[in-house]
């Protein structure tokens, strides 16, 4: 199997590396591909020394699969030389979630569409793929009609630049210093901004949609609806979503925390006990717990969970796509 | 007027004093009341030292109000005193709120219950506070008939204590040394806390219910259905709520924008900007946008709201009550 990623040396880019490491996954050529700012620069990767190079003509030429770790604008400019050199393309921008012929993908949830791809294969929001981990456990022994979201969002999700900014500013603050924001439109910094993205027309921001537009298309539940609100908050790297779920049919708590414990990369943490974004952090684990009856929603269950936004929301789950790719070659 | 503060020394006592400096409330007396810690030390109220005591027999006496910013014990036991003095107690902690003959008000919203006190008005939880100011105008042209809330509190909800302890938290990690949690039961830098209070037997937390509990009473809905997720989050003096509303009948964001602005201390933050917990630090104003309509609940409004929890939250809602009792009184 050989391998290219691009967008390599960012955040989500360098933890994809990191978990191809670590689940052993045989590699017979990794190819790192980056900006022209890193041409040249070597990483070692299981023991073999890389130099990131910039995409060129014939960069994908041989490759297998292609992970993309790199902005929306660029990921359109490289899928079609990634299709030309019949690699499949598994990205993590937002580009391509929403086509029809792109499957949208969390193995633990819909493994099976990832072989009807027809080049590319997507890897979903960060928020919406911890959520989704959440209540697809739920969702297998009572479906969800709808579900209302708040979320608590780690400045990784803005990449690299988002955890340098957090500690710039916590410096500076610290120091009686003056800062800029850069990364964020405020200060997040003791602060939550509660505007992740940019806003539709409906007053809703283009995180918030996504919840709603992908989780229909991962759980294949048309029909779903989803009122979330998307918080960034001064957290580093793990999100936390509070969750309120309808369900078709009424369900017990402890039918719930049974169907979630039964989920790969998925564990209740309740009872005394509860998932916080420190502990799920750097960690592929999902954590759910706060589950209890919801007040409001029909059948409703309220939950809260907990999950690395580089990992689990990003860089995990697309190598989760590809070993399961993978084994679905052999 | 003679007014008495108990817990003068506290974030909420102090904030008290403040309030009624700048209200320019005329006070013919005030006596600051708190631990022996604090005996004998001067405060200069409007012009005037004034020494603070404990509280010794005789102490309220010739007192017309005595605000409490003590611990529910305290507060419990005091209150016979100040009856006995025939001072009228206007409490901030939880001890009497839902007891029949004790209002539990929120002058914005209702005043009137101050008049049908009993020795005792009680002022409400602080993340309720702000969220019932939030959406009581739109309750004024749409009855609610439930509410989801998910809330993302400031530290100095648990007081002088936990504003210290992010502080020395995020000094200690900057410099790579170790902390101890004492005022949190978690490290609470850059982390979530979905705990607030402790644990009832249905799973909902002792500061969850009150959202429910305090929420019916003030607004005079004893069908209200909440569900309310509370957490802890690394920000220092102002809360946030995230609030799905289901209501009687349809309104539009135009109608519900309006309503709003149509209340004291209440304003509108919406169109391209939003309310966040830094905007309102310090301020006795309620900040409401993020107005939206929500796509689960019925005739549903999904909005965001700010307010600082040290004022808002307790010491000016307290000032408020006073205030409104004494207009009563001419």
């Amino acid at each position: 199997m050989k391998v290219g990623i691009i967008g390599a040396t960012g955040a989500v880019g360098q933890q994809m590396i990191q978990c191809i490491e670590e689940r052993n996954i045989e590699i017979e050529e990794l190819r790192l591909f980056a900006s022209p700012r890193s041409e040249g620069k070597k990483q070692v990767v299981n023991g073999k020394e890389i130099t990131i190079q910039v995409v060129k003509e014939g960069s994908f030429d041989g490759l297998d699969v292609v992970l993309g770790a790199t902005s929306n604008a660029m990921a359109k400019e490289y899928a079609p030389a990634i299709k030309a050199a019949g690699a499949l393309f598994i990205d993590n921008s937002s580009a391509f979630r929403l086509m029809d012929d792109v499957p949208l993908v969390i193995p633990n949830i819909n493994r099976e569409d990832i072989f009807k791809h027809n080049g590319i294969i997507a890897n979903p929001n960060c928020s919406t793929i911890i959520t989704c981990m959440a209540v697809n456990g739920i969702n297998r022994i009572s479906k969800i009609k709808a579900m209302i979201a708040s979320t608590y969002q780690a400045v990784s999700g803005a990449g690299q630049w988002g955890i340098v900014e957090l500690g710039d500013q916590i410096k500076a603050i610290e120091a009686g210093e003056p800062f800029e924001t850069k990364t964020f439109p405020h200060q997040i910094a003791y602060n939550c901004i509660p505007c992740i993205g940019s806003f539709k027309d409906d007053m809703y921001t283009t995180e918030e949609v996504k919840m709603e537009n992908e989780g229909r298309k991962i759980m294949h539940l048309p029909e779903l609806n989803v009122t979330c609100t998307c918080v960034r908050v001064p957290v580093y790297r793990s999100h936390s979503i509070s969750v309120s779920l309808a369900l078709e049919k009424p369900i017990t708590l402890e039918e719930a925390k049974a169907a979630i414990n039964a989920e790969k990369y998925l564990s209740v943490v309740d009872d005394g006990l509860y998932p916080m974004p420190l502990r799920t952090t750097d960690t592929d684990n999902v954590e759910v717990g706060r589950l209890r009856y919801d007040h409001v929603l029909e059948n409703g269950i309220a939950l809260w969970c907990c999950g690395d936004q580089i990992r689990t929301g990003a860089a995990s789950n697309a190598v989760s796509i590809m070993q399961a790719w993978m084994e679905g070659q052999n």
